[in-house]
């Protein structure tokens, strides 16, 4: 789905990512992981999607909401997981959306 | 492929698109325009990513050269095309990158 947003401004994390072959696990986690988020104070929406490279991009009022995303107990495990054992590699990307059409 | 993008500020698209059951044209017209925009002035990088959604972000030095882009003819040729047939629904968020990690 097409997440949406309210009028700009608000804040997007890019997060880009190739996988490994190792897929236990992922799945269920990847999903836990969505419905944690969109419990988070602050979080506005999220889009993904998969082929060759995996693109997530989640939606946040601010970078206070982000911040407190990334060091989530429950979120830090995951993103343990993801470097040791899901992702080859990753880039992540926090970008404050100013137009949206 | 991640791209290769400098330490920010820069600038990011984000293209989120549902497909039209309408692909007559479709990946002739993407590859086109990927190669197309990646000669212009300020481009930086490119990642696309479909399956129930389609995600594509191109990154930018500034918003002239995303600017620039977008009234490009033949851009907007297949921004025309891009309405009429393959997409029932999109929306583009353009957004300054912060920080990269």
């Amino acid at each position: 789905m097409i997440a949406q947003t309210p009028e700009p401004p608000y804040y997007a994390v890019i997060f880009t990512s190739l996988r490994t072959l190792d897929t236990e696990g992922y799945t269920e986690m990847a999903e836990l992981m969505v419905e944690l988020a969109s419990q988070q104070t602050g979080f506005l929406g999220f889009e993904s999607a998969r082929d060759h490279v995996g693109i997530t991009v989640s939606y946040w009022s601010d970078l206070a909401s982000i911040q407190a995303w990334k060091t989530h107990a429950k979120h830090q495990i995951a993103q343990k997981l993801g470097q040791e054992k899901w992702y080859s590699d990753y880039k992540v990307r926090i970008a404050r959306v100013e137009k949206s059409y």
